[in-house]
């Protein structure tokens, strides 16, 4: 983890002065000491280990050593049992019966789940410098549109604009653009049927606390993206996954667990029904697409079940050489769909703009939490993406991405069958980001998969993060890495792999 | 509320053509119907009322509920006991046996509490054209920095950027931008102790689930902002209301209750001390200022105590004289501070940006739960925000906008003196935006006062928001309105009080 100048895992970018009089293990003394009594590091804080510390700031680790050991001396710090060095909770305090306090204790409060570990580690190690991301789910920098952003604010600079407060669904010529925007996908939705949200993921998480009472059920597919998030988790809910077979959900088993949800309901005494959470066009991880027919049938069994869904549409427009089916939504005459759009995947994922469009005692409900979590989206980011959709940015952008995306699919395949033909199945899919590997040799720990390639740099992302039984299977992505990342980034995975078995 | 032609109330911006051949009820009906059809006004959803739509829509009562009655008669809509239209459940699909999904049902469940009436109402009228809004906590669009703001994106557009994800704490750029500028107030913080986040309002939240367990105690000055928003509560947490003398906080008070609060925690069997929430400079909503005395009395007291303080600075920087004492994180020696600060009050409101200083652990546990929030703020918004301190936009912005508002705080107090000298009390405050306008004369009802004032369409902010047994209070604001509205606002408001008298 230490060998990066920058370690975001220490958060240090500092470092001693050689040129300096002072001592180094002095200097470091000093700014230690300087985190500590300006409260930054809070009593209980765990310190980096002293081989990230070390490398962070470039000294031996005797250097360092020298320097940790004045400050446990003057009892500022102190080892614990079970290893690592923790700031100490009062002793070093000037001020005699004072009761410091302890934020690590407090940070392990809340009533919020913290990500994964290796979400976690993850979310850090994607901005090391040098890194190889192979199963990241965003497009490249390459592959965004920064001149048309450039085009973009260039004209935004030239208007007069509110920066006050926007109303609570967004900005009215955001959701106009919008509106046209989805009748493309063939949705019928007046800009009252629409809320902005900041990302899509903000979306899952008004769902989760504004229309799902606590203990509720939802039923999704599993492997999902919806495991490696909270949202749901966080805030009581109940995640059921159902089987996918070559044309999306298993309806069969969606229908038992449709039964058993309302049995357990109607037992605890009330009539709330399951949510159905569904990505039915390039499903992340899987990247498959759900069957027209299977598109119907789901519908119908909605309806006779009475279930509504929650459709992610995320990935539906970056199909490769022809549109998936038309989305759920398109041929939901009741309000019985719910359905996310986002600019992150074919876009920016950096300008946190999403849509989720539905009735609007819905749409009201969830715009009246939003304001109360975080007084709506940025208006900068509204008026920018009013402006990609009005100025026909996003057409365009569209046509160029797509044969970019097929070059990069066609080059990871050509790995793929260069390098594990013998120890992996995968198929090729038709559109969105990821191709779901599946290990076919044993026994292979994809947990040491993950840290061996993290080691060396390469990250991937291992499939338990999308189903926590999942044994088999990696996603990768072949719209982040370069080419050349790619080649290197697939040879030290197959390596790994192959040294692991 | 239907004077105006784009009702927020009703939602509706469409209007029946009196040029085309088809009746005007008709061309109602089917727009209504294929509102229903599409399901964007699903089963159990409420019209708007008659007097809403007709107005909405420019026509006569009588042509609407021609409309309506046809609606009725196929079984689309019904009348309720009780009164209000509702879309019928659902005898007019043609699906047989079909279980319609109801949203408005499920809109009333899960775990988030709705904001109350009043909040949703202002939120809503905010919008409406020709408000006068006396209470509003932003800045008049006239004193906001358009053109600054068009020079940053002119600069930006020049620039390339990243539109990818961006990592965990915030843009880097924008974290060193505050660390020198958090420095002006004295307050000493890395780049890694500062967590940017999409307005304060959103740090409130990630504290809320973050860090405090369901069921502690949250002390605050009362009245409070906090009263008036739910995030707290939304997270099981209580909040326990101190009064405020001349100085700030009581503390005596401050001091039984934290002891209170620890003997309840003792007999539940945790050691979870208190946080504070307090606003020292130019509370929101009374406008006063907590002395320098007051200031290190509580910290001492917090030391002794052992509880936490959760700093809002967000007015700090709008004094209008001389600056306030310093902020509580600048003598803070120990991680005891949490400081909240935002570009909401004297910048930009629409941006959404806001940081959080803190010790380490606490802002990476906030970090953590705000990427399964939303995954960062908009790093558009962050970009300008970096480029709005580093090129120095802020300083002059600043210097210019104090005399605009001492102005604008002059020409409301001279009004108040002309028309409420005999029915209420004031004091000058000596920065932000507010003043807390105490009615001396009963009985006169807030409730009823805010729906005459809405009536006229002045918009003004109870007491009661601020502390629900408030009864003689209002938040007034010299920020927003222009000298033409307060003029007006306030002799209505004047005029309306007197009436109710």
């Amino acid at each position: 983890m230490g060998r990066n100048p920058i370690d975001q895992s220490s958060g240090i970018r500092w470092k001693p002065n050689p040129a300096l009089d002072l001592p180094m293990y002095r200097q470091i003394e000093a700014y230690i000491r300087q985190k500590i009594t300006t409260g930054e590091w809070s009593a209980g804080y765990r310190l980096p280990s002293q081989r990230a510390l070390a490398a962070a700031m470039g000294v031996n680790r005797s250097t360092l050593v020298t320097a940790l050991d004045n400050l446990a001396a003057s009892g500022m710090i102190e080892g614990r049992h079970g290893g690592g060095t923790y700031v100490t909770g009062s002793s070093w305090h000037s001020l005699a019966h004072a009761s410091l306090p302890n934020w690590s204790e407090a940070a392990q409060e809340g009533s919020y789940y913290p990500n994964l570990p290796e979400i976690q580690q993850i979310n850090q190690a994607e901005f090391r410098p040098g890194i190889i991301r192979l199963g990241t789910g965003e497009l490249a920098p390459e592959l965004m549109p920064n001149a048309a952003f450039n085009d973009i604010l260039q004209t935004l600079s030239c208007r007069t604009r509110t920066l006050n407060y926007i109303e609570p669904q967004g900005s009215l010529e955001l959701r106009k653009a919008l509106s046209l925007h989805l009748q493309t996908s063939g949705i019928q939705a007046s800009p009252d049927s629409i809320l902005i949200v900041s990302g899509s993921l903000q979306a899952l998480h008004l769902i989760s606390v504004g229309l799902l009472p606590r203990g509720s059920a939802v039923l999704l597919e599993k492997p999902s993206y919806l495991y490696s998030i909270h949202a749901f988790q966080s805030a009581g809910l109940k995640l059921n996954g159902i089987p996918l077979d070559e044309e999306g959900l298993d309806l069969g088993h969606l229908d038992r667990a449709i039964q058993i949800a309302k049995r357990v309901s109607s037992e605890n005494g009330d009539e709330s029904l399951p949510l159905l959470y569904t990505i039915p066009s390039f499903h992340n991880p899987t990247g498959g697409v759900m069957s027209r027919e299977r598109r119907e049938q789901l519908l119908s069994l909605a309806r006779s079940s009475g279930i509504s869904i929650l459709e992610d549409a995320a990935y539906q427009e970056l199909w490769l050489e022809q549109p998936p089916p038309p989305s759920l939504k398109a041929h939901d005459l009741e309000g019985r769909v719910l359905h996310m759009g986002t600019l992150s995947k074919a876009v920016s994922p950096g300008l946190r703009l999403g849509w989720l469009v539905g009735p609007v005692p819905v749409i009201r409900r969830l715009a009246d939490i939003k304001m109360q979590t975080d007084y709506g989206t940025s208006s900068l980011a509204q008026e920018a993406a009013a402006a990609w959709f009005a100025d026909g940015h996003h057409a365009s952008h569209m046509t160029w991405l797509r044969p970019e995306l097929r070059k990069r699919k066609a080059f990871m395949l050509a790995l793929l069958q260069q390098h594990f033909h013998d120890i992996a199945e995968w198929t090729s899919p038709e559109g969105g980001f990821y191709i779901w590997l599946r290990f076919s040799v044993e026994p292979l720990s994809m947990r040491r998969l993950f840290h061996a390639c993290l080691d060396e740099d390469v990250l991937i992302h291992p499939g338990y993060l999308y189903d926590r039984l999942d044994t088999k299977h990696i996603r990768l992505s072949y719209a982040y890495a370069s080419f050349d990342e790619m080649e290197r980034g697939l040879i030290c995975l197959a390596h790994a792999a192959r040294k692991l078995l």
